[in-house]
């Protein structure tokens, strides 16, 4: 497979999130890093950029600069990746799809549900990608589970129950913290914080692994850090599109749990059991019969798990390359695309717009019951 | 102390409870086993009776015929175990409170919060000790917790998490089976199943833990395995007196699951958490600061929970030496009583029917939140 | 079965082990506690033994007038518990089995070799029980590992590796505490201190579970904290009578283990590994599968594991119930001898003097090994 | 920091190791790809060199031909890593040396301890770097556990107990398995087969953490699966140079362990624990205290730690990430080197010739130990 060439918007010095998808895009060699718009400051974006090794040319100071500046060269990025702040995501995705390009959006893909209906749409006429990154559904294991859901090995799949819960932003003392005030505060983060930010990912957790919608829910929200008015711990409960009953945990003031990212799945058949700290091992229990503990790596395992794995059973693959894992998938699905072949929707596993929608359509009716005493809401797909 | 003279009603042959109650009662010799009402047969009541080693006239054929065999004894029981079925609990204990026996009684006290108001006061009016069978209260590191939680080494109390989740209803095949049919038929069980069952244990561990009483909740019940009437998985969102956030899930057909008894509490200035399946090691992570590992007999720890402890650290100790920790307790109380002392209210850490009757309130208005859209109720106290 | 009368040597005020025996002899309600001469200062053994419930005359002063007292009582002793210090566990052994008394005996059975053959062909003559206190096998799942070992689950065994490390003798400032200080002095503990203290019973475990016993072995002695005489760790490498390797670490310097008794077992077609911190929990990996997790209670498990089970899967067991089931089985021996049956040696699983003999002469082997050089010796069954 | 050229001898199609050097030296972007010898047979060689998007001129079909090719042209690579079998290692080593590249070497070093010898005087006198691929040395907890270790955290080492066992070679019916039996055949893998292969990284592990060497040995070796001439088990007691006791288990016939590298590490103040399949945790036990669960990312960690980290705490970092972070380390001193500076020894903690030499000591002695009845032998250093 070739290698593509690629672009980074946002993730600018020191940020995490930049880091983690250079490293990401990097790991198997499909992506070659040759264009950047990475801060919002022109001058800094440009320099930290030549500085990361991009040509002088490439190293644009805006998002608008790099669109004008790709689009008409022969060698112009496969792909485009957007780690701005969330406000942002959703002009910049539409901007480069309409332009032509592939994209990979950071989480959430936008503000509003109906801004995330526009995107899949642009998506689904320009044929382009729209992946989405939700970067822990990559884990072998993860791909394992969700066959084994999928496949019948646990029969009827009868409740889900994800967690994401940490403690992160549990110090008080932290209230005038810029890296975490914003995250409480209405007018920057919009009418969740929480939710919005961690328990998304463990919802579409749910909802990759059954390879179900989720179709009503109640919700409730605390705030639990005198001060904040978003809130800082929530619990939903909801079922979803064949009738599986589910429960979503999410919590920011959960001292003690570092990034507790958690499924269970309990079928009539089997249940499973996987949590994103020791995230090499799936628990799987047979009806009747012991707990099994599956390693990544066992020769047992299904092919996409096998194939999402890199190094043999026993050492440990951790989040980036869980992370590349989407990156491998994308450049699997352009190269098909190169090919004129037809990507065919079911071999590809990445999470896409259509998974962002279906995830900021939940919060928003989750906001809106935890406004109204936990009243059970229709989630429209 | 010297040694109390005992009486077990109910735990016939083969019965899990009236072993656990002989073997916690005897564990450290507060209590001899002296009479019996163990079956509702009267004739295998006398013979099973007599091969436990029952004097042939304490081997009661019923508990009427108990209550009229003891009451006049000079050498009667000084404490009644009631391990009958839960329908009965009412009628019973408040019989024998009333003719002057301290009763520990299996939960759930009562079928009704009628009734269990109405034992609350007849044991106030009597002074007689009604315990209520809590007996995961009695680990030695639930004690700690609860210790730590109340004399505020944790700050002020956020959030309160527990569940108990087992997989033991799993199988739809075991629907005919008599040991678990009546559990999900409403003319047996009342209105409720696995919470009165086990969520009921994991709500009196958030009051017992926090030391608050639970103010209002909404709920969610599911009916998981087809052809059930009563909830089979259910979560509980709720509100504490004094402003603790609380969740609660509870399982039965959590395949994968034991026993899960857990409980976490997050505080302005720490967390812990306990796990029943691993109930030597208490988890306790001091904001900004490392999770550390709490060892059941480390000289650190607080006064009852060394004094409810009986090996040394590593030895693990079980559910047995936890519940004999109730009776060790009541124990104490009755021989405080018989010297002439008041009991003092803040050293009987025991469950009373206090607690019996809080856990009966909370189910029924979980009852009825969940049959209205999970609307949120308050629950007098 | 009848209740059988049980006295106590040793175990004075305060003493953990007295409270343990008492503890696990009345678990189950088996023995009942009706002599004994609790301490080395005859007054306060009899003031203590009456504190604790036994009549005047059997608040016996010393062991040899207990043995006076009791040898021509028509309701004497069924079974004496042996836990002075262990430089007399021979003579009071000794005298007892002459005697007439079935007899439970703390670790070490003896100092010498020469000691516990006498004791092994004393108790063959007398045909009277003398049970050793490894009380770690009593646990339920050390004997379903014995019987999965045993019946070939694993194939031809291969390895064994077992260990009992702790940390408590880790403080060099505890250099004068009494409690420790006898430990490590040759003139009171004989040549050997933590693996005739600890290791001993991670030896016994290996044997017990394999049935093998050791033939020879090399051995490495440390004392890691200053001023020590005797070994605060040692590592044993072994090969047993069946071609078995064998490796024992044992240490009390090993901070962060609390009581770290555990064996694995590797056979040609699966493995086990147990570890009593966690003792409800039997890991077994079959060759080429999973590792499953079997739990205590599960109805798979072999008859003898299930019988010495108490309590449904997911409550924890721990130490006391193992213990207890120790003194269930030796009362069952006495039952049978009661009733004129011929005791079958095979389902005797409860350790006696030829378990407490095989490690003694280990002990003195690997003594002599380690001063020479961890060169190879026999070991004379 | 500048990026390097990179080349790689072996590491063929379908080769596991290949696969991990080109990650790990691609993941943080410090080098560029762009030479090969990657097979044995020439044709296959260049052919899927230019699979893996090598310039036609630079996928060579031998180490020769890289040598040659290589060493005139002006942007010749920065690094050469040899990934070849073991019996090769010493002399292309040595001829890359020689002609002044940097090199890293796969692990063992050379087959001999003289010819070990030899490399570590070539590189000395050369002054190119010669690192050798204990990959395990870069994961974050391991370099926080040296710095704790050696900065004093723990008081003196009393004691160091590491050990590497897998289960991967217990199936007797994989004799005839090519992929296995050369392991065990001493023409083809010398005098050593799992010591060499695995035990030898935790030996590497015991001594890159403590800082010592280890100084005298005495070895218990064993050929637990029938017809092999090789160990596949093996003890190892040891002392180092500071008087640290050291105990080393490996085997490959473990069941149950997959990739079992653990070590510990006791002192008179504290004491550690490390385990490879969990690697994000480090388990630290200050004396007298509750043992505390240290987490990657934890701002307390020390600088090595922090800078070898990624990835939020929480998040898993796993070997790819730690097999990264000796290749950063190399870029870093080369980096050093071209700008004319020092290379500061202290600063560099990757592992070099002089500890692969220092192991290869270690087995030599260890096989002659094993074959005189675990005589204790010293170790030159």
């Amino acid at each position: 497979m070739k290698q593509f060439k690629w672009g980074l918007i946002g993730g600018g010095e020191g940020s995490q999130i930049g880091l983690t998808h250079r490293v990401a895009s990097a790991h198997d060699r499909h992506f070659d890093f040759v264009a950047g718009a990475l801060d919002i400051d022109a001058n800094q974006a440009k320099q930290y950029g030549m500085r990361l090794g991009l040509d002088h040319d490439r190293a644009y100071g805006s998002w608008q600069d790099m669109l004008e500046g790709e689009k008409n060269r022969a060698d112009k990025i496969d792909l485009v990746t957007i780690a701005t702040p969330n406000s942002t995501h959703f002009e910049i995705t539409k901007a480069f799809l309409e332009n032509g390009f592939h994209v990979m959006c950071e989480k959430p893909l936008t503000m509003t549900s109906e801004q995330a209906k526009q995107i899949v749409e642009i998506a689904k006429e320009t044929g382009n990608i729209c992946a989405v990154n939700y970067g822990y559904t990559g884990y072998p294991m993860v791909i394992q589970a969700r066959h084994m859901v999928q496949s019948g090995q646990l029969g009827k799949i009868r409740l889900v129950v994800s967690e994401f819960a940490h403690g992160h932003h549990s110090d008080a003392a932290d209230a005038d913290n810029p890296r975490l005030r914003w995250r409480y505060d209405p007018k920057l983060a919009g009418d969740s914080s929480i939710l919005m930010d961690c328990g998304i990912h463990a919802l579409n957790m749910a909802t990759f692994v059954t390879g179900q919608e989720i179709s009503k829910l109640s919700a409730d929200f605390a705030s639990c850090v005198e001060g904040r008015e978003l809130e800082d711990d929530a619990m939903i409960n909801y079922r979803m599109s064949k009738g599986t009953v589910g429960r979503l945990w999410t919590s920011a003031i959960a001292l003690g749990h570092q990034h507790g990212l958690t499924i269970k799945v309990f079928g009539e058949s089997g249940a499973i059991r996987w949590a994103q700290e020791q995230p090499n091992q799936l628990y799987f229990t047979p009806l009747n019969q012991p707990t099994q503990i599956l390693e990544r790596g066992m020769a047992s395992l299904c092919e996409n798990a096998l194939s999402a794995s890199r190094i043999t059973a026993g050492h440990s693959e951790g989040f980036l390359d869980a992370f590349a894992n989407l990156y491998s998938q994308i450049a699997r699905a352009i190269s098909h695309q190169h090919e004129g072949q037809k990507i065919d929707p079911s071999e590809i596993w990445f999470p896409t717009a259509v998974d962002g929608k279906h995830s900021i359509d939940i919060v928003e009716q989750a906001v809106k019951s935890a406004r109204n005493g936990s009243q059970w809401l229709v989630v429209n797909s």
